[in-house]
């Protein structure tokens, strides 16, 4: 008889059959002798819908009432639902975030959840009805709608399960688990039984798009265990959890990749202090969320700058560059929008000399040329151009060990699932 | 400088454009020196969908779900309003029913609002911001979401310009304000300049769409002064307010009719007390909202009983009828869904005789057969065929020196502004 925080993103709530789908599975839990408590995302495309309304009356919408509007997506799904579990016999109410007690500092759009006061959740449970929370959203101090950002929907599941003190928290989607890569691009990868936080949040980080990074920190904070399984079977997961420190780490995890970003050089800088720091500065004041940085080594008191930063952030990167480049002396700058990041993470790397040596001498095997390399104590990435990213990929998934004996298409997929993961994404 | 509270309705935000035509118009009473609070309904057709995803999922939703359901809808026009604003250079900022202090009882659907506690509305007129707030909705003590029922943001903005404090309730719609009848059915119907608060409801209660009778009966109590007006000039339109004492009263305000209706004969029932009495408790206690009653002289201990519902109740009236109709003695029960109810209304009949008599002589002359009577002390309303209900309301506009000297269509309307009324109903 467990306590456990369901949490159903937009595809699973896309249609009334889907919402069908999911009360169906909540019932069958609470017969099974289990207490759920479900959260949801809005159904399917509302949110960009609701965002195309908003644009079309203002290119720069206050974040306060961007954040009241986005927030019906989740209040419209989460009555739905309710409904649904009513009309099958069973109990069931919906919780705004408001009422879920999720609540949230003032910086709307990218809310920080402050607190969880989540008895009314803990009451329901207690009457025998299966509460529906929003996701996404809590209030801040005036009782202002606030949302927790992208993927903010698994950030809720996660406090709700902290709050009310749940065995676990299950994060269905149309993916049945964290592979040790994506299986689009590596047949062999491996669904992983378990996980811990801290590669966990080094493969979200990554790339890796099953989990929202936040949502794994805040699980690591406060102990909750994830289980990242399939919103259209029974079968098992991922856990994500604390490492086990009786059991024996792989030395790696999985190999993340990442074609979001985008790859910008400053040509022919003044190699003094205060350069970077200047560029930086300015590309932080400007919303720019920088990832990797380079600096060359100067020749003749000049040097290249490169980093990467998400290509949504492209626009205001070259502005920043545009406007700083007499002012650090450079000469020009450049612009790769076709590259990619590829990480191996793991835990185990910390402990096993070679891996830098091992990861290198597979990409050179197979020619594949490196551009930028990025290192942290339980990750190194490289960037690659966007062509070759996928063969670094798979040489690094089998230079580490990672392939399984049968190929992952053959064995796991039918045909269909297979069809439904290559046009959603992971 | 007035403080103005502005209601716009579905119609009026049903697309960005509109919106923006409302933004703009909220402007300008601003620069004008005025202070507008608006109220806001869902945008067009939002909500007859929001209900077609909640019966996709439930024949019988729970009232709870459905209320915070359908308050989604206004959430997001009041939002998009805000931004509208926001976008044109003027401070704005959108409130919830909760937001705007709307408290209510617990009858989901049908709420009543028993507080209004505006503060966070008169903090933001005073600060120079535009409040924009979502009609038709208020919490409880439970702080869940309630609806007002059937025209429910006229409500919400007499109850913000009581709680403000305002000096008048604009009510914006796609009808110019108030007339002696429905123009498209009496082409010399006149528009009023005002209406005092007793015919007003008369005239609403009695089939003129306009305004709504709750909003006008909460309006009479808290001595708020309604100006109803179109959403497309700026023509003054109708106030509803106090009745004038100084001022000379026609007899007669209006003809009103309502042709959604039906009338349910019950035929050789027992003529003994009680009877009545067990048809009309059985009708109440299945919900049907019995409008008129009328029984028939007795003969040899038997009579007929008649009463009028509105159309979406008969499939309750019917079954409440054939479950007593044994018990009450009763031989059988006829049904006739072709009939319009014609009301004459105003104060001034009170003190004036002979109405009764000029009405039905009006009708005799025309041909037109009567076939239910009722009265209230400033009402005189008739029952007739449907085919007949149109000609009523024009020789009784007639009879009563109703008739304006030119034909309205021709005077007031551009064919587009009729077109528009054509289609969309008064």
């Amino acid at each position: 008889m467990a306590l456990i925080v369901a949490k159903f993103g937009g595809t699973s709530v896309a249609s009334p059959e889907r919402i069908k789908m999911v009360a169906l599975r909540l019932i069958r839990m609470k017969q099974a002798g289990d207490h759920p408590v479900a959260v949801v995302s809005a159904m399917g495309k509302t949110t960009d819908e609701l965002v195309g309304l908003a644009k079309a009356l203002s290119n720069n919408p206050p974040a306060r009432e961007m954040d009241r509007l986005l927030s019906t997506g989740e209040q419209v799904s989460m009555t739905l639902l309710a409904m649904a579990i009513e009309a099958m016999g069973h109990r069931a109410m919906s919780f705004t975030g408001r009422q879920a007690g999720i609540f949230t500092d003032t910086e709307h759009s990218k809310a920080k959840i402050t607190l969880v006061h989540a008895g009314r959740i803990t009451g329901a449970v207690a009457d025998g009805i299966i509460p529906v929370i929003a996701g996404f959203q809590g209030v801040d101090k005036d009782e202002d709608v606030t949302t927790l950002g992208r993927g903010g929907s698994d950030t809720t599941a996660v406090a709700v399960a902290y709050g009310i003190g749940a065995d676990v928290c299950e994060i269905y989607s149309d993916v049945d688990g964290v592979y040790s890569a994506d299986p689009r691009v590596a047949p062999r990868a491996r669904k992983l039984d378990v996980v811990n936080y801290d590669d966990m949040l080094e493969l979200s980080s990554s790339g890796a798009g099953v989990l929202q990074s936040r949502a794994v920190e805040f699980a690591r904070k406060y102990g909750v265990v994830i289980h990242s399984r399939s919103a259209f079977s029974d079968a098992p997961g991922t856990l994500v959890k604390e490492a086990d420190p009786e059991m024996e780490q792989a030395v790696i995890t999985g190999i993340a990749h990442d074609t979001s970003e985008v790859k910008v050089t400053i040509r022919d800088a003044q190699d003094r202090p205060g350069i970077a720091a200047r560029v930086f500065s300015a590309l932080a004041n400007n919303n720019v969320n920088v990832d990797m940085i380079i600096q060359n080594i100067s020749e003749d008191g000049r040097t290249d700058i490169s980093f990467t930063c998400p290509a949504a952030d492209l626009g205001r990167a070259s502005g920043t560059i545009e406007g700083i480049l007499e002012k650090v002396g450079a000469r020009e700058y450049s612009v790769d929008e076709n590259i990619a990041k590829v990480s191996v993470v793991g835990t185990g790397m910390k402990s096993t000399p070679g891996v830098t040596g091992r990861a290198f001498s597979a990409l050179a095997d197979n020619n594949v040329n490196i551009l930028l390399i990025s290192t942290s104590p339980i990750r190194l990435s490289v960037v690659v151009s966007a062509d070759q990213g996928e063969l670094a990929v798979r040489c690094l998934h089998t230079a580490f060990g990672l392939d399984s004996e049968s190929i992952f298409e053959e064995k796991m997929l039918s045909a269909e699932e297979l069809a439904a993961k290559k046009s959603k994404g992971r």
